[in-house]
């Protein structure tokens, strides 16, 4: 008789997404005229087309699969060695991280990444999350059978959840009681709140001192706009013994909807047994890739690669100016419209807190109803984004500006 | 203090194919000029370049994702609604199999998909897999701590091996002892056997009387030509309420460096909770698919969707047609040889018994050293493999005829 994995009944409904979309277009149906006027600021998704250097380098390779010499089939699951060597180079040793190319391993996605992760972890781990936080992180665990029920609120039992307020920058402090494997957002999704120096060494000298493990989530890297902020968490000291990290080609080189992504685990990087034996997590991961994993297409591989031309590195920049100046546009509406505002400067996410008393899923109805402007309600994201919405820079200048506008026009 | 899944630790260190590619690095460096006339037919890799109906539906959606107005961002992790809608009718309901659209998952492989399916299965289904057996099967398995610890041959305690034998044709009759989760494989990697349609009736009767669970993995159904062989379990009263299908466009569109294959999940098959309540598993991988994958790259949904066009179908059958012929010229080589042949009639790897007191791993050497031909020793996929070696017949026509002729030119 074939038993289920009863954790996934423990997995809340009523997943953010999909709630959003079933208000959405029940509102639309409802409201025709207003519908057509919609503006979309909820989910993460890119709106502007690939860069040229991605396109061209995308019809090279397909002509390579259409001809027999150049044809390509397996490829290595861990990724090509010279997208692998690329990476490298241009996004840790060139800023000083010492990070080998066979240390970064391809793959389809960060949302995948964090997911797949937790197949090389025991079950014994203490897991620790922030509130708010990205669901992915809380769901996977409640999936792998790391969490207790749900309580009325929505939070799991087990899990550590760590706040995340305007006191401290909406970056987390280590716990009083130890955790094992802390995931670390920066920039964040979805505060935008991006963690400077001196924070991502305090959760190092944590994770050192307590042997636990850092899960870094650097999917928003390209939008660090302040000198002060690092890039990468090897930029800490100590890091490359604590701590993984995952990057996405999505929100830089524009690829929600090609897939690319890659994770860092540094060959120093020890877990534990359950017998108190230290051995490496890289063997692990390469096994775990090379086994449940096919690597990434081909095709994809070579345009992940023309994102570290001089061509693609112009135009990721242009890219990420401008949703960045989404944001500034936005962050002002937002502030003009009494809502108090943070991020936006170096994310792509703008968290505004509401005016006492009103609930997340209140401004949202209201900002759908009278602004006609879907944003993401913060209570979705946990406890402590209650009376906070996310405000998405995604979308064109028009857009943006006419949000802006919208939300200038509301009474709350 | 961070653990680690101990249940890797139990994996075999010498996985079947980096092996392979060992012993043939060494034997390259060893002799360059044997090197030189190298031909593989080891790996299940496809050679032949990617059909033209799906180049030019690449090209075309490489253009649109250049472009702001036909851009697409994220789309449903479970794929687009035409892809899955292709899939359902091409592949079943125009042969009769009663799947819904959307019980169709669209993936990036079925080596990911057979992995990952684990994912919402308990941890107290007791598991059958053929020997010799595709290793994934029985990796994952490890990997998700199903198994036990190997013995000195290599076979993991609490893992039910279904012995493969000339005797029952190659496909495994159900075990005495009450089996939850059966992984079946037909056409058949490694033995290129094909499951009759009796022996697909006896393993869905034994799966409703036990409620047990096939795991059906059909990604060489395209090389099927015996009219009576079924393409897919559905084509057997009752398997919507025991089985999920796998199916691949790696080996039929040569898609194994492009990447895509899909799962049918029917809405009526069950699993128990450890209570003993009977649930949907539907809704279980559909929630497994949006919160730990991302969908597969809109340009290659579009690749995929191509093959289902009157241009890209009679492409694929000229495909099937070249690698079957292939496996034609190889299975009356390996017979000239000497080699009692298998396979290779509906599926693309020849299974030939190797002469007496002759091992795998001694034939791999010897027909690596003597004919400067690379095939996949048998006991690579189980201990019912030793004594066989698998031809994969992948190559160019010309490779397979001078393969041919080597083998014929050997004495055992």
């Amino acid at each position: 008789m074939a038993y289920l994995n009863d954790h996934y009944l423990k997995l809340k409904a009523g997943y953010l997404f999909p709630e959003i979309g079933r208000r959405v277009k029940a509102f639309c149906e409802a409201n025709p005229a207003a519908a057509a006027r919609l503006i979309r600021c909820g989910i993460g998704d890119v709106t502007e087309p690939l860069p040229p250097a991605v396109v061209a380098a995308l019809h090279k390779a397909v002509d390579e699969m259409g001809a027999r010499e150049t044809f390509k089939g397996y490829g290595p699951e861990q990724g090509y060695e010279w997208l692998r060597a690329a990476i490298a180079k241009n996004d840790f040793r060139d800023r000083g991280c010492d990070v080998a190319d066979d240390e970064v391993f391809v793959s389809d996605g960060t949302k995948c990444d964090t997911g797949n992760l937790l197949d090389i972890l025991g079950h014994k781990n203490r897991i620790a999350i922030s509130d708010p936080v990205y669901p992915v992180y809380v769901d996977t665990n409640v999936m792998a059978g790391h969490t207790g029920d749900a309580n009325d609120a929505g939070a799991y039992a087990r899990l550590v959840y760590l706040p995340c307020r305007p006191s401290n920058g909406f970056i987390p402090t280590p716990p009083k009681r130890p955790v094992d494997v802390i995931y670390l957002c920066s920039p964040n999704n979805p505060t935008g709140a991006a963690a400077s120096r001196e924070q991502l060494e305090t959760w190092v000298k944590y994770a050192l001192e307590h042997k636990a493990l850092l899960l870094f989530d650097a999917a928003y890297e390209a939008y660090i706009t302040d000198p002060a902020v690092p890039h990468s968490i090897y930029e800490i000291p100590g890091a490359r013994d604590c701590a993984i990290e995952f990057r996405s080609f999505s929100k830089n080189g524009g690829f929600t909807g090609t897939r690319c992504a890659y994770a860092v685990v540094p060959k120093s990087l020890n877990a534990q047994t359950k017998s108190g034996e230290w051995k490496a997590l890289h063997p692990l991961w390469l096994r775990r890739t090379t086994t449940k994993f096919n690597g990434v297409s081909y095709i994809v591989q070579r345009a992940a690669e023309a994102l570290y031309s001089p061509e693609g590195k112009a135009q990721v920049r242009r890219l990420i100016e401008h949703y960045l100046g989404n944001a500034k546009v936005l962050r002002e509406g937002a502030a003009k419209a009494r809502l108090k505002v943070f991020g936006g400067l170096n994310a792509p996410y703008i968290w505004a807190k509401l005016p006492s008393g009103v609930t997340s899923w209140q401004a949202f109805d209201k900002i759908l109803n009278e602004a006609n402007v879907v944003i993401t309600p913060g209570s979705g994201f946990g406890s402590k984004g209650e009376g906070y919405v996310r405000i998405s820079a995604f979308n064109s200048r028009a857009n943006a500006e006419e949000v802006a506008r919208r939300l200038q026009a509301m009474k709350w």
